[in-house]
């Protein structure tokens, strides 16, 4: 690791993903890239923990079988999600027997497991290893805001969270997209209490992960087709380009933010979409997609994570973030 | 990995240990182990989650002062606990300037980030990494079950979350505990649905792993001074000696848990201590300090976990658990 970048020397790549997303989302751009479209977002479970439980094992089971293999052919489960206790990632795991590494940052998780995935598997440690993640907007509303059956009204700095989840197979060889570093990111907290504004709070600790990846691997923005960031929004990326402008780095031309992008008529919720399924889907299923065809040929993935607790926040604390960033290159 | 088993060539080694422990922990054995004894479980602060965050931040700085490095020499903190999106781990790591992994694994968190942190110095990506995590009676019983407040009682077959943590500094070299492999858990559900028998709960999930570990790695039991397990308590540890025995391997002579050792009277709180506090506790202090002055040589340090959330035991779900272990070495 020079400073918060680790180099994947022997270069780990994605063989396969997985995508399943949900009515709304598979309504935007992304919709013709994703693998299942839902029809109904409860998935023909009883509870939306359940829905979401189901369309976490459904991406994990797609990005094995997408490889070709089988369940006893991958040797970890990497994985973690927004609910408490992530017990969408902890029941999905019942069902493989491998081992699991239960992990948590929030929106960032995508990112982060990919990270412990490709150092697993660099490091000669794993052949193959599963890093997946996902949320439910309902399950997420349900657990961090109010009940959907209060039928509250949303501030217009709110962001929605995705219905959806996404998996990626990591592996020693095969065709794929090459992950060749991690720059790790740090908590950063600029004071944000508003729960309703992750953008904003997420915002700081996205351009701290990408002002330190610039500067650590001395690369140019031109090094990359895209500045791919998890789930700011609208706002959110608003603030990160300016806060990356005063630092002297201008990632306007090549940013696009995953919950920007995700839904069709981004003011119908608000600063666009959230949730770790967001950044999961997105890159799953749309980005994925266009690096194998070669459209895009290096892209930096950010997953920005906000980690906050209902009970954080009703003690009066801000709400510190992290993000992650990922080097991906065909 | 052979199996579940990743072998750590170049021994990464604990270097520095810290721990801090609550006034009822600190009554028992571990006691005169444990560097910092509080006199008051609430720390000074003002709500139960903040003295936990606080305990937590306190041996990550520990560990990092103990091992005579500065908190800019370390390269990663790696760590998470029992509480909602981990505040506990997220709001001290505001505090360090580096890299942050959360992870997940209900109060099997020790063995966890210990072999997430093992693998990043073995895999030459990071020379110094602090692996931390603690638990707060208090607070797990109002997260969990019920605020104190309430004067619930408790059935007899509950288990005492601890207060306290522990945190180990784990280093590329230096005289220290040597971390020379581990063995990841699998989920494992035997469908029990009782919240207040964690350690029946759990026991499948060690035996899983240790009878895992011995087979994969062809040890024999004598191999090892000790088998410690996190925090299965009396009931636990006594289903665990049973599964295992009817596999045919004999733990009972070479077996202890840090949920039996850590009280003074255990029947005071019934099974025993749990909570990843638990086991962080009695390994940093108890365990290291034989390990240091060379009464114990060799053990399976097995820390197992609860995967359940109230939502999920809520709606009826049964209790993932998850073990994993870690094979230290003087």
């Amino acid at each position: 690791m020079k400073n918060q970048t680790i180099y994947f020397k022997k270069q780990p790549r994605i063989i396969a993903t997985s995508t399943i997303a949900g009515t709304k989302e598979c309504e935007g751009v992304i919709g013709r890239y994703v693998e299942v479209a839902l029809s109904d977002d409860m998935y023909g479970e009883t509870t939306f923990e359940k829905a979401e439980c189901k369309m976490l094992s459904k991406v994990i089971d797609g990005a094995i079988t997408n490889a070709g293999l089988k369940r006893d052919e991958v040797d970890m489960l990497v994985s973690g999600d927004l609910l408490n206790q992530i017990i969408s990632a902890s029941f999905a795991a019942r069902d493989y027997s491998v081992p699991f590494l239960g992990v948590y940052g929030a929106c960032s998780t995508m990112a982060e497991s990919l990270a412990v995935a490709a150092t697993m598997v660099d490091g000669g440690y794993c052949k193959r290893v599963v890093a997946a993640t996902g949320s439910h907007f309902a399950s997420a509303e349900r657990q961090y805001r109010y009940p959907l059956e209060l039928g509250c009204t949303r501030p217009p700095q709110s962001q929605w969270t995705v219905t959806g989840a996404g998996g990626a197979l990591v592996a020693d060889r095969g065709e794929g997209v090459k992950i060749t570093a991690a720059t790790l990111g740090k908590v950063v907290d600029y004071g944000i209490t508003d729960v309703n504004n992750m953008g904003a709070a997420m915002a700081p600790a996205a351009a701290d992960t990408i002002l330190t990846h610039f500067r650590t691997t001395g690369e140019d923005i031109t090094a990359y087709d895209l500045i791919v960031t998890g789930d700011l929004g609208a706002l959110g990326s608003r603030i990160l380009k300016d806060l990356t402008w005063e630092k002297g780095l201008d990632i306007g031309e090549n940013h696009v933010d995953c919950g920007e992008i995700i839904y069709n008529v981004i003011e119908d919720e608000y600063q666009g979409g959230s949730g770790a399924g967001c950044s999961a889907v997105v890159l799953n299923s749309y980005l994925y997609s266009k690096m194998m065809s070669g459209n895009l040929k290096r892209i930096l993935f950010v997953a920005t994570g906000a980690l906050l607790s209902t009970v954080s926040s009703g003690q009066g604390e801000s709400i510190p973030c992290i993000a992650h960033a990922v080097v991906l290159e065909r």
